[in-house]
């Protein structure tokens, strides 16, 4: 039945770039449901020390911004932390670490958490066994992984008697999100600048590969072997973004794909592309399978808004959640969590 | 991480119409896995009792069918019974009873099972509390209730900040269907025979009603009102199915419809055609929220197969569930169990 609760659950915010900025505002706005409270807010950045979250939200917040995280979680005592610091495992564990010693649950926005277990196995069995011992969960998500790619094409397979391989196809207009989105795809950059750029490997979506590892763990597939490819989109005319121009010939942004084998055949093929000018942005899920699916969001899942949204929406499932490090796919069904936030 | 298992479920398959006779097949193709057994069949009918499954699906099976459901419960210990006898809650309460008190969890098709707290307060809470104390796990499921029109409704609101309403559209092509639901549809009757049928009340999908209560619920909005309607779908040409012919002008099938509202306006509604000759069969979720999300399985979910699909690949979710009366809504994000079942 409902996971909504009583109590309102108390949550600080860890984190607060665009995206945490956005989590801060989400969450505001849903506490006057009396469901859920921001209680406290953790940044290093000496802009943001010392300053009100109502100072960098919309919605109004006398909450104080502090660098000291072991101070908030002690005095606050929440029962969530929403973290939405780095992308990468190394960076975050000792943040996660220190979060979970406080007894308190993580709902994480680093891409690398949603499946951490090949990629960083000694990490994620620390974080694994702590978490267990201080009956906390944590959960990385997210729109892309998160759901996307992953969530849906589980759920694609649900009424499936067989399944034979998966193609998820994800394509996203760039020239419609936000400016660091339209730099990492490399909008404007000339093929040889990608190609440079690409090979001291600062490029790319983080977290397909976990997406591929979510969706092969969850069909209870083997995952031995994997390629990943990640090329440039060329543009094809000219296109203006409000923060950038792409001319004709230049890239346009990414292509970025991986796969992985059953019995030889392709299992699980992952497609992502985010570029500018993308005239047919859509999540597409083509299931080769008894009945045969294609599940398809027309017009594609607008993702700065929807990431916010999948880290939001999970903080109550984490909240309830049996402890330990757990994954998308453990979670209930996903669901808006008080989906009327101006009650 | 996975849910799947080392050790076989053993499942004893409760009731051989046509929808559990599909799922004992399955469920014995996907034994080659190692992973799921069948070790038991009861039904009552005087046709089946004492043949074997093999003779009444394509996989072999020597398990014989026997209609003393108590005794292949204690002789065969499963660990879940796949329950597939009847649509309506009074009818099953004593074989789930008995299934409870053996210690066993139940999957069952039961339409009335998703969502049973409003209609049968009494029933569900005796079945709660009986299933908690023997620490079993009891789910009600299927295509529909159980996924098209409520688990992927919610699912598509898991990457909405806000939602204002949600449009469920489920289209069948009865005409491609079991001739059971060509009938139940009244394909072929007159429009007068339609309407006099209805009013005796044997009409309609079962389950829409619960359907509407799950998404509801699943969303936190309390359900105070709700409409519900059921007309016949005309042809407007004549169709020929390989069981029976409609005529332009006779019934080809039905519109049933359910509406339930948040704050005066429609929080959900769902709307089902199910009739022979729908030249466009898919299934549709519309938000309007925020970002809105148009969820489209193109060609629609062939039911007879996902209805099967969705019951056998709920067991090892059953399986490993916490005890009690639950709902789909509950259960981790949907997938096929065991995708290639000729391994």
């Amino acid at each position: 039945m409902s996971i909504h609760t009583q109590q309102p659950i108390r949550v600080v915010q860890y984190g607060l770039g665009p995206i945490g900025q956005g989590c801060a505002n989400l969450i505001l706005q849903k506490a006057k449901s009396g469901q859920i409270q921001l209680v406290g807010a953790i940044d290093i950045d000496p802009q943001k020390v010392n300053q009100t979250v109502g100072s960098f939200v919309d919605e109004p917040s006398d909450v104080v911004i502090s660098s000291d995280a072991s101070n908030v979680l002690s005095e606050t005592k929440p029962d969530v932390v929403l973290h939405t610091t780095s992308s990468f495992m190394p960076q975050v564990e000792e943040q996660l670490v220190q979060c979970i010693r406080s007894g308190v649950s993580v709902v994480s926005s680093t891409e690398e958490l949603p499946y951490p277990f090949e990629r960083y196995p000694a990490i994620a069995s620390r974080l694994d066994t702590l978490a267990k011992q201080h009956k906390v969960a944590l959960l990385g998500t997210g729109v892309n992984p998160g759901y996307a790619m992953d969530v849906l094409a589980l759920t694609a397979t649900g009424v499936c008697t067989s399944v034979r391989s998966i193609a998820v196809r994800r394509t996203v207009d760039a020239g419609l999100r936000r400016k660091p989105l339209q730099m990492k795809v490399g909008a404007g950059m000339t093929v040889e600048e990608f190609q440079t750029r690409k090979q001291q490997g600062g490029f790319g979506h983080i977290g397909l590969v976990e997406s591929l590892r979510l969706v092969m763990d969850g069909l209870g597939w083997p995952m031995e072997e994997f390629s990943e490819e990640l090329e440039p989109v060329v543009a094809k005319t000219d296109v203006q973004t409000p923060y950038l121009s792409v001319q004709c010939g230049q890239v346009a942004g990414i292509k970025h794909t991986a796969e992985a084998f059953v019995s030889n055949d392709i299992g699980v093929s992952l497609d992502l592309r985010m570029y500018v000018g993308a005239d047919h942005p859509e999540d597409r899920v083509i299931v080769d399978g008894d009945p045969p699916m294609n599940l398809v969001v027309e017009g594609g899942i607008f993702g700065d808004t929807a990431t916010v949204a999948a880290l939001v929406n999970a903080i109550p499932q984490v909240f309830a959640s049996s402890p330990g490090l757990k994954t998308v796919a453990d979670m209930p069904v996903p669901r808006c969590f008080m989906p009327q936030v101006s009650l």
